[in-house]
C-alpha cells in the first residue's frame, strides 16, 4: 500500500464546500506550513470559473512554490461543483479511491486531483452516499477491521473490513436536532433560556432516549418527552436543548446497533472534529463501547494517502 | 351512562385554540343551528378578559336565547388559557371526565363548562398528555373496546377498554413532516415543484418506510432516502413531499404496532377531520388493519356527552 512518505514535494489539500474554502499547504512529509480560509464557497463560483478562482485563492503559494499538486475534496466534486466525480462503490480500497480520482492539469502546470465520494449499493431503498467522509476514514486507517462513526449534520456509520470500506449508513441526527431546536414545539419551549452546555441534561436525554424494549424504537413518540417533561415540571427550559441532543444521539446509536453496526463490549472509532466527538464518546460508553478517538488530522492524512496511491497513475 | 338526549335546552360548544375561536350553537337534540368562527385565538386574549371576550363573541346567540350552557374545549383550558383545568388521569370513564370539568357562572347567567384534558401516568419517562382529543374519543364511543388513532401535528394513539380510555401515546409525526418539508435538506430538494397530491409517491413512501427487520426501525437513516432517491434518479423533486409523508406515517404505524397498539388483522378507528384521515386509512390497510372511519362530528358529540354526564353534578 503506498504510504504518504511516497510524496516527495510540497502539496495542497483543499476542502471546498458550499459556503467555505479551506486550504492547507503541506511539506512533502506532511508538516503543515500554511493555511488559507475564506468564505468563497462553491455556491458563489460559476461553473466555468473554478480554475481561475482556485489559482487566485492559492496565488501566494503558487508564486512561491511553482506548480503544485492540489487535492480537492468536498462539494467541489459534486454535481453543483467544478467537476462531478462519480461515486466509487463499496466495498472499496485505497487503490479503488485512487483510481476514482479525476485529475486536471491547470494553466500554471499545477495538477488538480479531485477525490471521489463513495456509495453503498447494498443500502435500501436507494444506495447511500458520502462525499468527504471516506477521506477521513482512510486517514483513520483501513488496516484494522473497525466500526467507525463520523458525527455531523448527517452522521455516517461505516465498517472497515479486509482493508476496505465495506459499507456505511447515514443518520440525519444533526439535522433533526437543528430542526427541533430551531423550528419546533421544542424551540418554543426552550425559548432563549439556553445558557451554556448542560451535560447533566444531556445524560438524562441519553437515558430517556434508550429505554429497553420496543418502546425504545418509537422515536416519533420519545421526542415528545421534551414537552411532557416540561409539563410535569421535570425539565427546565434551559435543559431542553441538551436533553434533546442526548435523546437523539442515543436514538442514533440504538438504531445503528439494531442495524448490526456494533454490540455491547466492542470498540468504536469516532472520527471528525466538528465538536460533537465528546458527546458521541459519552453515548458510546453508555452503550458499552470502548472508544478510540480519531486524529484531528484524519481528513488531511486521508487525502495524502489517496494522493500517494494515485501518484502511480499520474506519473 | 347519561346520553346527550338528557340535554333539554340549546347549548354551545366552543373549540378555543391558540389561533382561532370556533363555536357551534346546537339545539337540545344536537342539531346544529349556527356557527361562529373568528381569529380570536387565546394568544390574543388577556388572562382577565376571557369572560368578556366570550360573551362578546357569542352575543348574537345570547341575545336571542338568553343564558346558555357553553362547553369549552382546547387550549382555553390550558395554562396559557382562561382557567387551567387539571388533567384527568387514565384510565378514565365518561363520568371521570364529567367530574374533571370546571364550571363558572357568567355575568349573564350562562354557565361556562371547561373540559379537562387527560394524561397517561403509565408512559415513560413522563406522563403523556392530550387536551381536546379525549373529547373526540368520547364522541367516537367508549362502549366497544377499540384502538384509535387521531392524526395530527401530534398524533394520538389510544386504547378504549372496559368503557374507559385506558391509555394513549403521542407521536409527533405531523410536526416532523412540517420540519422536514419546510426547513431541511428535503425542503431544498423539493423546491417549489410540488404541484398537487401524488398518491403514487405517497404509497412508495409507505413501502420504503416499513421494511421488514431491524433496519425498518432506523428512522434517522430511512428519511435520508429522500436525498439518495434524488441522487439515484428515482425520485423527482415533485414527488418528495408525498414520499416523505408516506414514509413518516408508515414509521408512526410501525412504532405504534411495536408499542403494542395493534397487530395485523385487527380493526382500527381513525378519528378527526384535519384532512389526514384518508392518508392514515391507506397506511392502516398497508399494515393489515380494518379501518373504521370516525364521524366528522366526534368532537361535538363527545362534548355533548360530557356535558350531559356533568349535568347531574351541575343541577
Amino acid at each position: 500500500m503506498p504510504s504518504p512518505s511516497a510524496l516527495n514535494a510540497p502539496h495542497v489539500v483543499v476542502d471546498w464546500g458550499t459556503t467555505s474554502f479551506r486550504a492547507v499547504l503541506l511539506a512533502a512529509d506532511g508538516t503543515q506550513r500554511d493555511r488559507i480560509e475564506t468564505g468563497d464557497g462553491i455556491q458563489f463560483v460559476e461553473k466555468h470559473a473554478f480554475e481561475t478562482r482556485l489559482l487566485a485563492l492559492l496565488a501566494p503559494w503558487l508564486e512561491a512554490e511553482g506548480a503544485l499538486d492540489i487535492v480537492l475534496v468536498g462539494m467541489v466534486t459534486s454535481r453543483n461543483g467544478w467537476i462531478e466525480v462519480p461515486y466509487v462503490p463499496c466495498p472499496c480500497s485505497l487503490e479503488d479511491l485512487a483510481r476514482g480520482t479525476v485529475t486536471r492539469t491547470l494553466s500554471n502546470g499545477s495538477r488538480a486531483i479531485l477525490l471521489a465520494g463513495i456509495n453503498d449499493p447494498a443500502r435500501a431503498p436507494f444506495p447511500d452516499v458520502m462525499r468527504g467522509e471516506e477521506t477521513q476514514i482512510v486517514g483513520f486507517g483501513l488496516e484494522k477491521d473497525a466500526t467507525l462513526v463520523l458525527p455531523g449534520t448527517h452522521s455516517k456509520w461505516a465498517r472497515v473490513a479486509g482493508g476496505r470500506i465495506s459499507g456505511f449508513r447515514t443518520f440525519v441526527t444533526g439535522e433533526f436536532f437543528a430542526l427541533l431546536t430551531q423550528h419546533s414545539f421544542i424551540a418554543r419551549a426552550a425559548g432563549s433560556e439556553h445558557a451554556g452546555e448542560d451535560m447533566a441534561a444531556f445524560e438524562r436525554g441519553i437515558e430517556d432516549g434508550s429505554p429497553e424494549g420496543a418502546e425504545g424504537d418509537a422515536m416519533l413518540s420519545l421526542v415528545f418527552a421534551a414537552r411532557t417533561g416540561m409539563l410535569a415540571g421535570k425539565l427546565a427550559p434551559g435543559e431542553i436543548r441538551d436533553y434533546v441532543s442526548g435523546l437523539l444521539i442515543a436514538q442514533e446509536f440504538r438504531q445503528a446497533r439494531n442495524c448490526g453496526f456494533f454490540a455491547s463490549g466492542e470498540r468504536i472509532g469516532i472520527v471528525g472534529n466538528d465538536g460533537l466527538n465528546r458527546r458521541y464518546a459519552v453515548v458510546a460508553r453508555h452503550f458499552g463501547l470502548d472508544v478510540v478517538e480519531g486524529s484531528d488530522h484524519a481528513a488531511i492524512d486521508g487525502a495524502r494517502q489517496i494522493l500517494a496511491a494515485a501518484m502511480g497513475d499520474l506519473t
